[in-house]
């Protein structure tokens, strides 16, 4: 066996151990009952180690040392082909990542992430910021012992950045959402400026079995393989990899807003499939290749499906029918227009998860420039309410009432993840620029969307996206398939000419 | 840490991966989308090689090899206190069964066992034994193979019945099931010499749902907690473990034969119930003390609930009210003596797994008369077919036109399992016992049953059968509870009381 197949089937028999925690996660989540929660924790906890072991193991450290000091030889690096090469990129990060920090830290951090996601559910519930101010301040100190553990030399935020968007810099993702910011300001001023959209419709009451119904049938919509994943209902929607032919959906039924489990099985649905197309070669399944390019990425296909496909003119004119039909007698008398306009109603609100596609990006954009200042310090622990309402204020026009609603409501921080939040927005300036993309490669979306035919894009998101896994850089990604680095005014194009139709101006 | 606490948590461990497995078990027969097969399997064989790890450490040989042989001294065994002792007992039998058999017989076994099954399930189909009859002989020398490896010393049939019900012999076993078979035989001609019953109601047709809600209703009924484990549909139903209290249980709603479900979620139940009741003492929780004791004790529980308490008169004079109306109309118009008779119905037929409470033992009989036949050599593989019928003939008075619906009926001896038949008829024997023992020491579960108070019940099975897990053997058990040793005359009294009753003689 060549060393860098015995490295491939170490990291296969790893992902193994990770799919098993993945299914562990999934049943807790979805079926288990409550009083087994104690020891599923404790299976939880083996198989982590198990990975970790398997992840740090010094075979693994050797064969990388190997073929990384070994450039010029005969399979050396720079002799390897190129999925090989980006291949030891991503096994080296991974070791590098699972290597660097003390064990003491990860299980002190693990401790405090405990302790400091309990401490925020209580402070949500009362309102009681204070209570959990401590918290975040030892999540974020844990967070800069981390960065100066991977990589001293750089800005710590940058380091945490680049855990989910690999070769992302705060300074390049400042730059682009500031411009971004000022365009979806000035965006939602005009649309707040006229009338306003009617979707009280939307919340007559549906029951959740025709809900499931319309879950079903959207997952069919998208090609989604029943063979090789399901949809089940928990109370906060996600995707898990169990597999790699087994992808795990969830969403929720909500009685009196039936668009929430429709639109977040679409989204789900486009998270399983980039899960479902990784596929960089055949010597690379069920290897770490065969994973996501970043987090952001993964949002693009997410949001892509949901907004873009999902939420369009051409995608109800296809399919408002057999919705009406499913939910009857929810969607008698509900013309076209009327649907689609209700569904993509603008309205600047407190909370993240429930915003339209102009407004999200804004809250996440308030988040990324709070957690920079935070890491940074320019920002302190006790002025966060503050510079929250603030920041909601400025680029949202609303301020919350209280924390809860406000610089509580993510989990986020609480369970110490800083430089998270920027993919989210990230997700819809790539998914945009795809579309742009499959339309300068002759590709006509739109139509495909009017038609039904949904398989056309799914196929180039298969070939262009998909497949490659995480071969590419999400930077690298963009330039490969685009010929262009990420560029937010395809999104702005796209927001613009939309809500233009939407709210008639 | 004293070495048996060492030993504990080392059990512990391998217990939880164990758990793992089960889940993964469980998911593939409830949930899992059929594409995922291929990697699923390579993660159970990771939980099971780890498991065999854990289960052969050095360190668990060291520790027992300290206690054992170390006798007199404190800490030794004879100085420890029973649980103790019983405990040690227990580990070294896990630890001799894992470590006396060479790996390379193990994985061969493996493999062959695969084909094995393969080849059944296609000589089934085919019915043709002969295509079966080579894997059969395979699976026969294997079987004496390992028997040479664990105990050379005994009859390889004894050894292998020890694995499933410690401590048992041929020869004893024989000795009982001789007497009850001519019992059986004796009842069976007078039911068969009278009017027979009408049960033809049992098929009129039955919703799935509505089946689901009376097998809530019965779990319910019978004290399960729900927040310990839960009940999902599959093919076969079955009981698994996945933690000390996550027991899951299926059942399948057969929708022309709605007993079906009704009977098995009770069997499953009793199983379940049995497995969340195993607690010999606060320290050895998640360990293997904390099992059961043998395989038919475990069929004693299943077999109590199903039989003895759900297929009484007194359990539907409470229950069919309750019943009647989650099926409504399917009882539309029966009476309570005539449902009772018609799940009584007393049929000889040619599939176990269907037969009565009469000539279920007849069937378990005659593959323990074989394949303790096969064992010693006195039956040749060839001979199988013709052997089987002509038992058949002389327990049941019925002859299979085919081996489909003879001896390739089960599955058991194409995985290779011998030895494992009896625990089915043993079960309705020790079953019979503890509810005289209960009758015995004053609790009068007649009438419990008939006012639905089974707690009662189970709060007798949890004192004495259940907690103590495997701290006695089978044998010494019934001991234990009851004073004296194994005694079919409990189920064949059992028997000719109710079936007088049915069937009126």
């Amino acid at each position: 066996m060549k060393p860098i197949e015995r490295l491939r089937a170490l990291d296969a028999e790893a992902k193994l151990v990770e799919h098993i925690g993945a299914m562990l996660g999934w049943d807790q989540e979805t079926y288990m009952p409550s009083a087994a929660i104690d020891e599923r924790s404790d299976q939880l906890a083996l198989m982590e180690s198990l990975t970790h072991d398997m992840a740090t193991s010094p075979e693994i450290g050797s064969i990388l040392a190997e073929l990384g000091s070994n450039a010029e030889a005969p399979g050396g690096p720079e002799s390897l082909p190129t999925i090989d090469r980006a291949y030891l990129r991503v096994m080296r990060r991974k070791f590098d990542q699972a290597t660097k920090l003390p064990s003491e830290l990860v299980s002190e951090m693990a401790k405090a992430t405990s302790l400091s996601q309990a401490a925020w559910v209580q402070a949500r519930k009362d309102d009681d910021y204070r209570a959990f101010a401590p918290h975040l301040s030892k999540m974020l100190e844990f967070n800069k012992t981390v960065a100066a553990c991977l990589d001293p030399g750089k800005r710590p935020y940058d380091v945490l950045l680049d855990q989910f968007e690999e070769g992302a810099i705060e300074a390049q993702v400042a730059s682009v959402f500031s411009a971004l910011r000022d365009d979806l300001v000035s965006l939602l001023d005009r649309i707040l400026g006229g009338p306003q959209v009617d979707d009280s419709f939307l919340r007559r009451n549906c029951p959740a079995a025709a809900q499931a119904k319309a879950s079903a049938y959207f997952m069919k919509a998208l090609a989604f393989d029943a063979t090789r994943g399901r949809l089940d209902t928990t109370a906060h929607p996600f995707t898990t990899t169990l597999g790699g032919s087994d992808v795990r959906i969830t969403t929720r039924y909500v009685e009196e807003y039936f668009p929430s489990s429709v639109f977040s099985t679409i989204h789900e649905t486009g998270h399983a499939l980039y899960e479902l197309g990784l596929d960089p070669s055949p010597d690379y399944r069920r290897t770490s290749l065969a994973e996501a390019s970043s987090m952001a990425i993964h949002e693009s296909q997410s949001r892509l499906w949901e907004n873009t496909v999902g939420r369009s003119l051409g995608f109800w004119l296809h399919h408002l029918p057999a919705l009406r039909q499913m939910l009857s007698p929810v969607l008698d008398g509900v013309g076209l227009e009327d649907f689609y306009r209700a569904i993509n109603k603008v309205e600047p609100s407190l909370i993240r998860t429930e915003a339209d596609e102009v407004t999200y990006s804004l809250h996440v954009i308030l988040r990324f420039e709070l957690e920079g200042a935070l890491v940074s310090g320019d920002l302190s622990v006790d002025d966060l309410p503050g510079a929250w309402n603030d920041g909601m204020k400025r680029l949202l026009g609303v301020v919350p009432t209280d924390d809860a609603h406000g610089c509580l409501q993510d989990i986020h921080w609480s369970m110490g993840s800083f430089g998270y939040f920027p993919s989210y927005a990230l997700g819809n300036l790539y998914g945009a620029q795809w579309w742009d993309a499959m339309k300068a490669q002759g590709l006509d979306p739109k139509s495909a969307v009017e038609q039904g035919n949904l398989g056309s894009i799914l196929s180039w998101l298969r070939t262009n996206i998909h497949k490659p896994g995480a071969i590419y850089k999400p930077g690298e990604l963009v330039e490969h398939v685009t010929g262009n680095a990420l560029d937010p005014s395809h999104f702005v194009r796209y927001l613009n000419d939309k809500y233009a139709g939407v709210y008639g101006f």
